[in-house]
């Protein structure tokens, strides 16, 4: 009964076979290699793309600042929500890899930034003052950290106001695989079709051991070689890169990162189900693999007492996730536990 | 006939199972996981310390600029050869992790540091001058970038002269098993016993996937939880750490990395033996798993023919490295390949 | 009838003759001369002081950024409130010199930090979570944004739940001699005495060409060096020194800044009357040179077609300020313009 | 007798009476203001320059930091002479405000460039490799840090081999009113004409009070914008602008900097004179107002004897600086100082 996140789960095997294929004689350093060289194709296809760039580093911290910070001058400022991953748990990982730029914080429910704030913010930012810092990139996430998904409808609404005022706009997609899933969209409709440049594309939290991409995408992708020197430069260029490219193409082939994203998701269904059904409130509709879920002391205790592990989240909350590892086995467990609670 | 570098070789199958066997179940993320605890003990037992404390990053880059950044004000300097890697090759990661410190460069034959130049430079410096920036750090490379060794007398004379004027040591140990397993000496003796501070110790060359141990000896251990909240930001601190643990894990047991480091070491003497017999000076000593050696135009040609793989060197040598991985056949058929070029 | 800001102000003829006087001979250069030395002496008089050290710059950003770096770490945050002008108006300067460290943004009313969020935040804090920014400091100004003044009890109340989290407590005193007018304290009260470890004295806005002094009270005295090395690495150490000196000597000599500050306050609150008697709603209590009023569309346009000097302030009202140079016949002119529009 | 820099001399006095007559009445700020605005049209003619932009700092460390950071990347470096002042005196500052770029350090006689290594290096320099850390602007210094004095010609060879390869070019001239005054060429011709991008006119060595005039010439007045960023993050945007404004309107007025560098140039080669007749070895041709010579131990003693105030100098020299404010009485105080040690 592991719900504390999805970077507690293991692996998916066919990630760590991946990494045993590769494993076979002599290859180029630094993303030279064969495996590297044929994860753009399956990118290609993957995102319907023709022009774009990427480069693949092991953490989702990595992955953010390094799309950040070429996109945000030290001088400028990144919008976000107020409880962004890169606010809230990157330890000022933007703020370093800017060289000093600033986070601009926007409110908005379910961590979702609302376009109003967003306009008016825009509408009223004098570029001519001098003193203030000034916007330079949009960034969305999408799970949201309250575990909503945007669409691409409201990605693009939202890039195409940012866009007007010449920001450039960044998708941290720690859990994409989960809002793709949900929303049925393709990965080329919930990016650089809604407007996005730079994606970080995570795949951790899906199913490999540590691999996530960022995808510059169209005009972005002149930014190609800036983002493999500043990946250089932050020790996010490990020389036997093969064994990154490999976890990638393992999760990509067949839609593997889809399926478990859509695995994950039930499961978060089926968790949503037993607490509802056990009198609980939900804090937001379970729109991927986490549950936001306000337990009483009673239900607190006797999962904890169970060994059901999950967070307190800041507001009140319990957070629980749910894994491509998770298994219909944690679910019955959780609901027996939730039931003991309710016997009472 | 790969002698491109350490690093174009695959990972040792250990590396691989240990990874397959770390993959079983959920874990704590962040480090708060069993192999990595584990870890700490055999790390104790490796280098005979009580009090240390340590980090595990992907890159070399990596480990060896959060090593000095936690050492190293921006305001201050890291004295380090001329040809270190930390200067040549990590794109400013130095620079970039200290906020601004800069790197004064000193001379020594064979990329070993000149007691003299050093010496010489720390008594005239003048700490009451607000204008220069005074050293912080001084920075060894063992293996050096001309693949010598220091013998750990020559680290502890060299440390001893800094620590006098308050300089932190750090030692970049991209090739330590090399060093090790050329002088004799034990980790113990060739690092904290010697005065080092803090070790960068390179595991990736040797055989692992991507696997480095920043380790802080002695008093230095207190800035661990400086080193965790560096490497936070930085984006090294991957989610599911178990898996840099467990490859550091199959690395060390069993003196794993010490056995690659010598057969890579004896594979190098093989090389360095073929091009002495076959009339081409070396540039240094053999001392590791790297053989520079001055080539003529025809034994280059026949080498390139023949599908040698090596790099030309600044300062008109050429390259070579061995590995693990390096077999008596690439010996045999780089011997061969310079016969050829004998014959005519 | 400028009142733009304070710093549109001439400087006081007192400082003008100062650095005449200061004009003569060589000198020795970067702080090193007579003149700055003789400055210590009356600054531990100012502030009744036996423990301080202190350093000259030309801006207020330059005097906030410099003073927080020395005390808040790249991976660490700085408290303030939201709209504090080393938020809004130094252009990512804290961040720029602290090396990547982030504002943590507090509410309350006029712009003056409130204890129990304050308390709340740092009671919840949890400083083992290494992917929070932990704070590092509590920057307060007085008089506010706003043109609110913290009392010494009110700032000593704050300071002593700062530090009872370790943080050291900066005071922005761009405005600190119309605080001190407006509430009578003593320098030492509102500073030092009230648990201020470093302060930045504004005495630029009072009357100054360009001059702030950076005081680093008590222990925070040990932060001296480093305040040295980053205001010349900042480029903040200018030679000729004695010309930054002898303006600070020439305002605190018979206490002129303090007589200027109160003329400010004074014109201020007949600026307040005026628009009072005009029957506007003041945004805030006049408690220093600034005023903040709600305008009509006919007061505002009489005021501009008058020639008055003012700027519109986020919010929806308007600010005025007062300077050593206000005279009472801008009082009168305002009075008259504003009249002007009653009359129809 | 005071020799030690040109930094201990005073203001000249028409400097200070431009002060006097700036301080009147109210002024807009941060540049806004009529003295700046004139300026511009001073700086054009004294430059020849119709495209161009500039900004005010108070001291040469600031001016030439912020100029190198709008044209060095955070991952490129900024060539210089080994002895620069950029890299010897100015405590990291490139590196901190360029974010972390490099500094790659040159040889050449007197503190010049040499041209052929310039050369080599940027030939060899490949682009491609991202591990090492490219060139991004050459900086020259005119006077150099020995007092040599670099003709157009030689600044134009070496810029013109840097814009080949795509640098931008940079000139320190902290004492450029002295080199123009020794070569006779123009300030068009030193800078712009010869190839030159952005230059720091340092003006306070010559006889201000702190000021000096970053100036972006050509296309590169496209930075105009980054630069005021930059500036005012860094603190260097001071309020009352129209004070340094005034200084630089003093200097420029009427040629008079360059009649102030000629006279401190006239009574250099006159304490040359003096060394020489005296039997002392110059290290260096005497080219603008610094004099390096050798003193033996008698010299010296009868000059510290006689209260003249000199620097050592790196490499065994002792340094002597004259300035607009020296006289003839001091030529004659040395000599007749320089004459005891004769007469024994």
């Amino acid at each position: 009964m592991n719900f504390s996140s999805d970077t507690s789960a293991p692996a998916h095997p066919a990630v760590l076979e991946a990494l045993l294929k590769a494993n076979t004689g002599a290859a180029s350093s630094y993303g030279a290699d064969k495996v590297t060289q044929r994860l753009r194709a399956r990118l290609a296809e993957v995102f319907e793309a023709d022009e774009f760039d990427f480069w693949l580093v092991a953490s989702g911290t990595a992955a953010n600042a390094l799309a950040l910070a070429c996109f945000c001058p030290p001088t400028s400022s990144i919008i976000c929500h107020r409880e962004a991953h890169i606010q809230m748990d990157e330890r000022g990982a933007p703020e370093f890899f800017t060289g000093g730029g600033k986070l601009h914080l926007m409110d908005g429910e379910g961590a979702k930034i609302d376009f109003d704030p967003l306009k008016d913010y825009l509408d009223d930012f004098d570029p001519r003052n001098v003193h203030a810092t000034p916007p330079a990139v949009l960034s969305l996430t999408n799970l949201t950290e309250c575990g909503r998904a945007y669409t691409p409808a409201e990605i693009a609404r939202l890039a195409q106001r940012a866009k007007y005022a010449s920001l450039a706009v960044h998708l941290d997609g720690a859990r994409l695989g989960n809002a793709l899933a949900h929303t049925g969209a393709t990965p080329a409709e919930m990016t650089w079709k809604a407007g996005v440049d730079v994606l970080t594309l995570g795949l951790t939290k899906t199913g490999a051991i540590g691999c996530e991409i960022i995808l510059l995408f169209g005009a972005a992708k002149s930014k190609g070689r800036e983002l493999q020197a500043r990946a250089k430069r932050a020790g996010h260029m490990p020389a036997k890169m093969r064994f990154l490219a490999a976890q990638a193409e393992a999760m990509l082939e067949g839609g593997l990162w889809l399926q478990l994203a859509a695995h994950a998701n039930a499961m978060a269904q089926k968790v949503a189900a037993a607490f509802v059904e056990d009198g609980h409130d939900l804090a937001w509709p379970v729109e991927g693999n986490e549950i936001f879920v306000t337990l009483d002391e009673q239900a607190f205790n006797d999962l904890q007492e169970d060994g059901a592990q999950f967070y307190e989240w800041p507001g009140g909350s319990h957070r629980f996730v749910c894994s491509w590892a998770t298994t219909q086995k944690d679910i019955d467990d959780l609901a027996a536990s939730l039931g003991r609670s309710m016997r009472r």
